[in-house]
């Protein structure tokens, strides 16, 4: 499996994805699941995918070489708006459905693939898409501000609990660390590295990528941390005065 | 949905469900999930069921009528050993299998059930299981204290974190009180109230049993104290120093 988390905060976007993959807990890999179209001063992508490995690196691929939108063959690096480039993500999903599609399900595999677009083209705002299977998309608002694919349950509480649109974009990256490190620690087919990215609302370049590793001082010390703090926390809970 | 949960500790058991059952988003109802049967100085065992609904009360049922075990009708009332009360309830999943499995696979539903068992029995020591929907079972160790049915990402990292074998039974309570919160948060189909029962090793008798509705004080708060401390947890975790 994956879990890979998006933000849309008013500063800008955090994305982090893990990079295992697995197709049976005897074959496991790492690969990265991040991808970038960056063309400073005018456009910055990030995608991360999540689903069948074969599928996400056709996708891609074709997003490489070129999509057919609206009777064009277009690039990430050229459409116009983040809109245009949700569609064009959609029809790269929808053009490997039409050519692995069919034997797929003649074999009872799930056409399983989502993906999620963040980023910002010059003209317009930063904006941030989670793409089904289907190519369709929804887009992350004020009230909904992270959006998540994969494995997304273990790391869903404190994202529920404690951000919000307005959270600074450092407490976003510490945010979804402590997402992800509760994936980490309660699900196997989620696994380190992770891939980072983080991006200034209107700076039209990337702040920070950053593969972080096992051995990251600081993730190392801020998994520890919340360990240590949650079960401070769950100890200065009152004991039930009925029991 | 459900999420039910129970503690192997060595001070006792805990045991804790929820109440909500749906068939749709748009058919929500209230059923307990918890069944006991108790003759105290004698046994205490407390069953939670989580899956399709027709299917735990039929199972439940067959239970209270007596079912088959090695030629003899016997009831949870009857046997002589945690084991063999395991195996009991294994057998009354199995005869509804063949009475409904058939017509639910014409008609592709899912023989969807997991039942969990703990308690005492007296000559034994007390035990925690897990039963699937074949029948079979597994048990809690030293190792694994807990055990979890339904819905069980959400609240899965705080146990992982925080739980041992030795955790005392009061510590026992809140954290499972904890681990149900987050699930309730981020999960509609999981819902208030909940079914605690609280047993304390050797003394064949139930310690408590405890149905917590929305207005419970204690929960209240402590919803609010969990949400409150892990906000505050999240804020006194360092900056990257790379950002």
């Amino acid at each position: 499996m994956t879990y890979c988390v998006g933000l849309w905060l008013e500063q800008g976007l955090v994305m982090l994805a893990d990079t295992r993959t697995n197709a049976g807990v005897d074959h496991i890999s790492t690969y990265s699941k991040m991808y970038t179209a960056v063309v400073p001063g005018e456009r910055v992508l990030c995608l991360m995918a999540a689903g069948n490995l074969a599928i996400t690196q056709a996708v891609w691929s074709r997003l490489s070489e070129g999509v057919l939108l609206d009777g064009e063959k277009q690039t990430l690096h050229g459409v116009g708006s983040m809109f245009r480039a949700a569609q064009l993500v959609g029809a790269a999903i929808r053009a490997v459905y039409e050519v692995d599609g069919p034997m797929l399900r003649a074999q009872d595999v799930r056409f399983d693939v989502s993906i999620m677009l963040g980023g910002q083209i010059a003209g317009g705002p930063q904006r941030l898409y989670l793409l089904y299977a289907a190519g369709n998309f929804i887009e992350a608002t004020t009230d909904t501000p992270f959006l998540q694919i994969g494995e997304h349950k273990y790391g869903k509480p404190i994202l529920d609990r404690a951000l919000s649109h307005a959270t600074r974009l450092e407490d976003g990256v510490t945010l979804t660390l402590v997402s992800m490190d509760s994936t980490l620690r309660s699900n196997l087919t989620v696994g380190l590295p992770l891939d980072l990215l983080v991006y200034e609302a209107n700076s039209l370049q990337v702040r920070l990528q950053r593969r972080i590793t096992e051995e990251d001082p600081y993730f190392h010390d801020l998994r520890e941390r919340w360990s240590t703090a949650l079960r401070e926390a769950y100890r200065q809970m009152p004991a039930p005065d009925w029991l």
